[in-house]
């Protein structure tokens, strides 16, 4: 048991996926929370978090989770986010605070701001951590530590809520940076969103080739498309959700992608070997700042379908 | 020391990067050939080998280090393929194997085979393993194990030749399957080609943005753009001779690609989210394949700049 008192009295987890699972555990090892109030719409998904005892009561219905409530974290689907927000309106007391997971932040404000009463706070954020896995049981404790949550509060919002949502983070083990969520959306389209859509659309190649090639594909996936169906791997209602609120900044880069994909097709096309060993040699480049800015380490996966099946 | 007489007295390795040194590695862990005879243009990467003591003997010249061998591998880069085998083809025996390590096989045949004297066997090969590190610093015994090693020799060869090869890469612990060089080409283009000139891409659409969202790009990295940058790591002279040399193979995947990404680019446009969730979907059936291959069991590199910095 912790020695001080927590964080928050009560907290209610609305959505317990990978992430909202991940926090439950996280909160409960380092004793953030007095009450973890768990809710989800699958009478499935809510039995094996109780099966998991993830938290301390569980509910079909939000609204029961958020009442009294001093954090309410959305950790739906971006899709779902508006839905939730109108439904725990009526039972979310004052000066409780409301914050969410989703990928894309700017759609945050616009999708649950209107639905929160006087006195509410709303703290978006992002927590940049994952796996391939999905579902209560793929979460765990030390996803966070080492990884960076963002945050995008509105101009205005109240400070001592933007501090405690920090510090939640801060206590789950994350390193957390604040900044707009315009700015979110375009750093996040670059670095997850166009890679993601990139490696899906690989995959998704492979998968309509002819059946024998197919398997093929399959058997020598360790040469380098393997990489791709693990980032593919992702759950496809989230990975929508992305694509639909985040459409603007994922096609300016999507763009940009398509002119230099083009270039290196041209330089393959006449034999220019020069611009392909240029470009390959600036990649090394980035690779080397990376590792520089110790952004490298490989996930942990402790838990999940892939790990059982190693 | 093996208790049985090694599977070749004396082996050439033409060329010590990555896979040459891993080569001489496993070889000698596994006792397999009586002496490793170490050749490269670099007086500083020989001096490297030497100094990690990967053979038995070390020269400048390949002619030398073929000199008398029952095996010599050409492990450069495959530019550099044709003229190696000339200045090989004087000192080759009567009977001595050539074999090589290079990621398009079409062209093997093409670029060696005029330059071999009769009575000698190719044995083109691909050994489909690598990490993103590279030169003989970075290669070590275990690369091989649970990997595949493609050979693609053309009809007639030397039946003895191929088996003796094929032992040589089981007795370093890889899988071998034989297929035809076209064959071949056709599907790395999608496995391992395709990827990477992707990724190459990708990263380097990111080195172009300017300097501020650059660095955010290498903060919040770890959301599936490392991944990319380390795809995106090998040597740019190996992975542009990858392209120069299975160019017809690489522009037809890449033609399919580009259909499916537009489709995809699309969807994002009209807000056709059925679509989305769809191919995401898909995409992790072919992952479940993958993992039920047994093919998804990351990389080993317990040597390399990038573990020494972890």
């Amino acid at each position: 048991m912790p020695n001080t008192a927590p964080l928050f009295d009560r907290v209610a987890l609305i959505g317990i996926g990978l992430i909202g699972s991940s926090m439950a555990r996280a909160m409960t090892l380092h004793g953030l929370a007095g009450h973890i109030a768990i809710s989800t719409r699958s009478t499935e998904t809510l039995a094996i978090a109780e099966r998991l005892k993830l938290g301390h009561s569980y509910s079909l219905d939000g609204a029961t989770a958020a009442a009294d409530a001093d954090l309410v974290v959305i950790c739906t689907p971006m899709g779902a986010q508006a839905a939730v927000a109108r439904s725990l309106r009526d039972s979310l007391k004052p000066g409780a605070i409301v914050t969410d997971v989703g990928s894309v932040k700017s759609t945050t404000i616009r999708d649950i701001a209107p639905h929160l009463p006087q006195g509410v706070h709303l703290v978006p954020g992002h927590p940049i951590a994952g796996t391939e896995n999905s579902g209560p049981a793929a979460g765990y404790a030390d996803l966070f530590p080492g990884r960076w949550t963002i945050l995008t509060p509105a101009p205005g919002t109240d400070d001592a809520a933007v501090q405690k949502v920090q510090q939640l983070w801060q206590g789950c083990g994350a390193k957390v940076k604040i900044m707009s969520p315009e700015h979110h959306d375009r750093v996040l389209a670059i670095t997850s969103h166009l890679p993601h859509l990139i490696a899906y659309s690989i995959v998704d190649t492979a998968d309509q080739l002819e059946d024998e090639t197919k398997q093929e594909v399959i058997t020598f996936s360790a040469s380098g498309f393997r990489d791709f169906t693990r980032i593919a791997a992702g759950d496809p209602v989230m990975w929508r959700d992305v694509f639909l609120t985040n459409r603007d900044a994922v096609l300016e880069i999507l763009g940009r992608f398509n002119e230099d994909l083009t270039a290196l097709q041209r330089a393959i096309r006449t034999g220019d070997g020069d611009m392909l060993e240029r470009t390959f040699a600036r990649a090394r480049g980035v690779r080397r700042s990376i590792i520089d800015a110790k952004q490298h380490t490989p996930d942990v996966q402790p838990v999940g379908d892939e790990a059982a099946k190693s």
